[in-house]
């Protein structure tokens, strides 16, 4: 019998970035593909899937296992929009311990139990706060749980910030069995050159945007009803967005290993970007005088 | 002879709250109060210092340790405006290890040469990067470094979540020697309702409120010349908030365990102040509408 092969990817953005909203889109596009999706929040603020269970919280793994000592897979893993998957592994007690310790523990629980075999899983897509790649928060790179790494990131010098540092992570195991780097989630595309902004950094750092996803007030109000644009707003053209998104991850097979920048050439890049839009801005009301 | 009493604190904030701007200000004007002031960023991004060396980076005790086995603390301190001793601790390469050892060495190498008794410092402050509050960033808390424990926080939902979060940590430690807290710095007051927001947090947290820093494009000006307010904009009315901050911040005395709200209380507060908001606004627009 051939093993049924699971697509096992990881999401890692700045909080605030669009993280969870973006993985959320896609795992209900995917499921719309009658694929079947767990999704495995690894954020310690554990909202990943709320947007899939009407946004509702559900118990976290580590909370679950604090109360008791042995804990069901099947007690930690909810349904959610069209049959998904969801599964917070919850966060450390503040000031103690290390969210990575709690992603391990999390994964583990469901290896021991071979729950991802049970439920004939597609793919799994963990959703991870990407603001500090410290040891812990890079486990599920590191520790070769996921295959295929993506990132969200805006035009946003922070958000590039913490995606370089990814990449760095990246780049680091990428020898020795780690995840690989499937490309970058362009997200809150809309302000002037923010696609001129991310082109030129993925060209850089050797990879690719793999979808550019505008800024849209459907995805507000979609999540404002504690839903999916998928679910609430399935003919809008943002859907549609993440559905192309969809598509293009359930066919991608091949991550590569980026070329990180060095932190001086990161920030001199940012700064003449930043004289870049200066002196544009100025081009602009230059020619707007001379108009008057 | 009387042993030097230091004073130490901690200021923990959201990544992009302003922490940094708030700690830099409050350096500068202690350190026109005639106090020897040193300032330690601990964020990864180690920009903590930069506007009090004219927008510069210097270089991270992390990263000097690792390009030669034994430093010198004179060779990470370098000198900022007014006298102000400014440190980087540095991060962690990405993907590995951990943020809070990182502290730790840094902190270590100061305290085996002596450095603060030296140096005759009257306050060193820690600017610390208060997104996730795992084992590594509570390091300065529960490790004693600190005595004071000050959070920036916005009237946002995330900067609010990330103090309660901290407040967490804090009372953990409380009983064992940790940092206590001594309030909130509430910054980038100005929207509708941030008084209101922030004040009902602290009253529910057991804390207060120790100074309301407002939303001012003096602060985005003077930064844009790589400097502080008070060095840049001395005269201006922002910089007289930083400096009664400062007055407060010196006198500051007995800190005190807060009383973290629970996930569930802190979500339904959260809701309800979202729906009191709502309330209001509508409100508004059925009196303007009324009035035509």
């Amino acid at each position: 019998m051939l093993a049924h092969k699971i697509k096992q990817i990881a999401i890692y953005g700045k909080g605030g970035i669009g993280k969870s909203t973006t993985t959320s889109n896609l795992s209900a596009a995917l499921s719309e593909m009658n694929l079947k999706v767990m999704q495995f929040g690894c954020d310690p603020k554990s909202d990943s899937t709320n947007t899939l269970r009407d946004g509702k919280f559900i118990p976290t793994v580590l909370d679950t296992l604090r109360e008791k000592s042995t804990v069901k897979a099947s007690e930690v893993i909810y349904e959610g929009y069209n049959g998904i998957y969801c599964v917070e592994a919850g966060g450390p007690a503040p000031g103690v311990g290390c969210a990575g310790r709690g992603i391990i523990t999390a994964v583990e629980l469901f290896k021991h139990q071979h729950v991802f075999e049970d439920l004939r899983l597609d793919v799994v897509i963990y959703d991870v706060l990407g603001d500090v790649v410290c040891g812990g928060f890079a486990v599920p790179i590191r520790e070769g749980i996921a295959e295929h790494v993506f990132t969200v990131s805006s035009a946003d010098f922070m958000s590039i910030y913490a995606s370089n540092n990814l990449f760095k992570g990246i780049s680091k195991y990428s020898n020795s069995g780690g995840a690989l780097l499937g490309g970058v989630i362009a997200n809150s595309m809309g302000q002037p050159y923010s696609r001129e902004i991310i082109n030129d950094f993925v060209k850089r750092a050797s990879t690719r945007v793999i979808e550019y996803i505008p800024r849209s007030i459907t995805v507000t109000k979609s999540e404002l009803q504690g839903k999916t644009t998928i679910e609430a707003a399935s003919a809008s053209e943002q859907a549609n967005v993440y559905r192309s998104l969809a598509r293009k991850i359930a066919e991608h097979t091949e991550s590569k290993t980026p070329s990180p920048l060095e932190a001086a050439e990161l920030r001199a890049w940012a700064a003449s970007w930043a004289d870049n839009l200066l002196a544009l801005e100025q081009g602009e009301i230059t020619s707007q005088g001379a108009a008057i």
